[in-house]
């Protein structure tokens, strides 16, 4: 499936850095697409926004350094070295040359884009290779017995907790692209299972279950860009999660290679053969070794999809109703509750050239009823599925929102939302040309806790911004619900301290990560650990937690080459 | 919440073996309360079946051992030891008499019983102790540091695959009684969480929850008699697991003790932080530690419940229309679809002195249509929940039944089967006072190889049947259904092979569980591993897999006090 053609594209090492980068179309300082963007010209009173709360000037003031000034350090693998992976992989499938290595540096992380906007990336991989099959795989881990090297996998490379990054060290690290084994083995469309390779992009995946009327589900943001081994490996989420779930149970079985051997997990809806081995490669982001395929659960195509729009008072009434909704049984595809300042800013973003979707309802109306000011919260339902099930869900889900004061505003706003569900992440690429640091956090916790911890977050960013002495601004929603609980999902904004970036970025992530382990919500509900939460996962799951990571990792990987640095700490 | 009158209750040391049991009302011979039996008076067709089918006389032919008759091994526990014991957990809970000790030394299973029948239990503990807080469960762990023992953990007891059994071996056996440490320690009626010590049973459970309008929703046949920390740590399965998933989705958060210390898994309705550290404590069999409080997910108690019966012509048609109505996200709380020599007992089973479910809806109609003779297959689908999606999901479920040739059979087999649903293992007593072995196993498997392998089984019974030169009787049925597959459960009974019992048994088991293994299908679905499915754990989850369970339990547990024997194999 696009195996030769996406190597054929592949740039050579003839063309130059800005050649090679708009062959690839890489956005290697921002999301996506290099040719694509976020739409800021027609959004003014956005930037308008953006002055009044950042006391930035709203005008591009920086670009990122250009390729050709970058200095590359030297890659660090000796020439005997290089021949053997060369037999293993084939020439063509193994680069040294410093423009492979510069894109297989970092992920999308905001630290990660920083040092591409600088021109100053963190230690890049001295190897990049390209496998095409599981032997080559065996033979790398034979060479590990002897050799001195990390292997760093790499899939869409979308990690926003620095997953990709290569590690600090002394030894060769090789970077290991899983893109060229991206075919869809098989489709078992009795069982609703498909065997997939590791690097499958999300829109392959869907592409080739849609020709046979089949969907997976799994619709994270990165979903154009993300792979299927990073899915599984990262306990990643997707939009529809609440009523789909996370990657973790669509997994029927998932095999893992290791430096020690292979293990292919039964292929079984259930079982109660003791621990679930499943659930410790799931999650293990190549800390232990590599996944080299899957097979995932599937779904019948939806017969017809529902997105609509409601509006509470507060941000309260929002979470009462949804909690009311799932506690009974009604279960939306999309969940998505926005605190009053990320309606605001959606608003915002809505009103293009013209009105937005709440001045169309009727901006004037809803005002004197209470439901726009500084309280409003902006609700996103999503129905996919049957006729008969979509309307069912549909009419209770908004009955229930009715009780707790939910205004619906129609399919306007869930059409918008829909359409523009992965555009968002382009909008942090204009934001930083004006100078704007942007990043988002996430948790999820019990219903319980869900709106001090909300609180308590919102404020922590507050202190954050007050120590730093910068404008800031933080918003957040409520989105993949659970009948115990839901996950919070925050953005946040503030000037860039020139030249202190990253401190800036650290105080700031520290100080609402802190807030956030301490009130015993998750760590993470679905970017990750990476190399950014580590520091976190002993006070996360506790000393004894750690020994048991530690002890599979030492089982499976004696000499710690796989993806050191990360998921665990070292030593 | 009973804690005291319980313990009030127990038997005392003075009093006869026969005055102890009957004190407790344990059916110490075979399942459940000592003055329970199944009504075999009434059902006279079924024990004419039962001549027919196994050529036995349909007569008493044996009883149990009297309990004055049993020898007991003499206590492997030396006074100081006991001492000790009894300065962490109290006089009062700690036990070496012979009736406390035989009462803990084994559980339901079929070698289990035919021990007690012959007055020859297996190797029973040294020493019962009832602890009543974590904190003796901490002095007992310091206390192994020095001591040569081993902990066998007990719950409910109602283990079928020798998981209370104690292991043979040289060392002191303490057998760990949960009973006492029973409480419903909190309910958070917001986040629908409650935190449960391990030895509270199902109906102390849902009594609690249902007190304030919820409920566990988890009832798998043992209900009566299991514990919450059994469910947790075999991975336990409920009736209505079709809707509600199995036991490992319903804990929040566990809390598990070891010989190095204590975990709790963070209590979030989810987390990518890694692998998942609960998904390693359920299921852990006590291999690893102790259970000492669970943190269950709940569920607003049913506001209807409506359980119907469905007729199909074969086995394969009831198949598709699970699959079908499953793969359409149309999900009853149980279905339980029996194969043809199943629904011939259950109709059997059902003619209680007059006419049987079926004959009432005219036996004579059926059988001319083609749903009665040889291949007829009995379904029992139940739905429960709010009002108005009971009524939709009966609505689309029947429908999809129909789609297939089902006959609807009305509300009458799902009553009696809702009824009766605990009282099947009580009729496995009776069989054996005729001298007739009867046990059961159960596996799952995709949709793709469901038929096929419960053609195989079902041959391997036969086979099996046939090499042992005696006449014995197989059934089956689907229940615990998946998008991506279901479980098979099978029911075999022979004429028991006086004085070989077990060699009878052992060769029906592993030739069964051979092909199960062979297929790829779940070596256990919710009975767990205990000692019975130890050898196969190595082909099931291979040399890897079985590595990284024995990692982890030598990081918990280096000495190996944790139920040895159990879970992996020990070495």
């Amino acid at each position: 499936m696009g195996k030769k053609s996406l190597h054929d594209s592949l740039p050579s090492a003839s063309d130059s850095p800005s050649q090679q980068v708009v062959k690839l179309n890489v956005k290697w300082w921002g999301w996506g697409d290099l040719s694509k963007s976020y739409d800021l010209e027609s959004r003014k009173t956005f930037v308008k926004f953006l002055r009044e709360k950042l006391h930035c000037s709203g005008d591009v003031v920086q670009q990122p350094a250009p390729l050709d000034s970058i200095k590359f350090s030297p890659a660090k693998a000796d020439a005997s070295f290089v021949r053997s992976l060369i037999n293993i992989f084939g020439l063509e499938n193994v680069h040294v040359d410093d423009m492979d290595r510069f894109l297989h540096g970092f992920g999308k992380g905001y630290l990660d884009l920083i040092g591409a906007w600088k021109g100053t990336p963190g230690r890049l991989p001295d190897v990049v290779v390209y496998p095409t099959n599981e032997a080559q795989i065996a033979k790398l881990f034979d060479l590990s017995m002897n050799g001195d090297f990390v292997v760093v996998p790499y899939g869409g490379a979308t990690s926003v907790v620095g997953g990709v990054d290569v590690p600090s060290g002394g030894q060769t690290a090789v970077c290991l692209d899983f893109r060229l084994m991206n075919e869809i083995l098989s489709i078992d469309e009795k069982s609703l299972l498909a065997d997939v390779q590791p690097g499958c992009l999300g829109p392959e995946v869907e592409r080739a279950l849609g020709s046979v009327g089949l969907t997976l589900g799994h619709f994270p943001q990165s979903f154009e860009f993300s792979s299927v081994g990073g899915w599984v490996a990262t306990r990643s989420a997707g939009y529809e999660s609440t009523r789909y779930g996370k990657i973790e149970g669509m997994v029927e079985s998932v095999r893992l290679m290791t430096p020690q051997g292979t293990i292919e997990t039964p292929r079984v809806p259930a079982s109660a053969a003791g621990p679930d081995i499943r659930e410790i490669i799931v999650g293990s982001e190549g800390a232990i070794g590599l996944i080299t395929s899957v097979t995932l659960r599937l779904r019948k195509a939806p017969e017809s999809k529902s997105y609509v729009g409601v509006l509470f008072r507060d941000f309260e009434d929002g979470v009462e109703a949804v909690r009311a909704m799932v506690q009974k049984d009604i279960v939306p595809n999309v969940v998505r509750l926005s605190n009053p300042s990320e309606t605001e800013v959606s608003i915002v973003l809505s009103r293009r050239d013209g009105a937005s979707y709440v001045e169309k309802v009727g901006g004037w109306f809803l005002k004197k009823r209470g439901y726009l000011g500084t309280s409003g919260a902006l609700m996103i339902l999503g129905f996919e599925g049957s006729n008969e099930r979509v309307g069912l869900e549909r009419k209770l889900a908004v009955a229930s929102c009715k009780r707790f004061g939910g205004f619906s505003l129609g399919e306007g706003p869930g059409r918008m939302w829909y359409k523009e569900r992965f555009e968002l992440p382009y909008l942090r690429d204009e934001l930083m040309e004006m100078g704007i640091m942007i990043d988002t956090l996430e948790t999820a916790t019990t219903w319980s806790q869900l709106s001090t911890l909300h609180s308590q977050i919102m404020a922590a960013f507050r202190g954050a911004f007050e120590a730093l002495s910068v404008s800031g601004f933080a918003m957040a929603h409520m989105s993949h619900v659970y009948r115990t609980g839901a996950s919070l999902y925050f953005t946040f904004m503030a000037q860039q301290l020139m030249g202190r970036e990253e401190e800036e970025w650290h105080l700031i992530k520290n100080k609402v990560t802190d807030v956030i382990v301490a009130s015993g919500a998750s760590l993470s509900h679905h970017h990750g650990i990476g190399l950014e939460h580590v520091k976190w996962m002993e006070p996360y799951w506790g000393t004894l937690g750690i020994r048991i990571l530690k002890s599979i990792k030492h089982e499976l990987d004696p000499k710690g080459i796989m993806n050191p640095g990360k998921l665990v700490p070292s030593g």
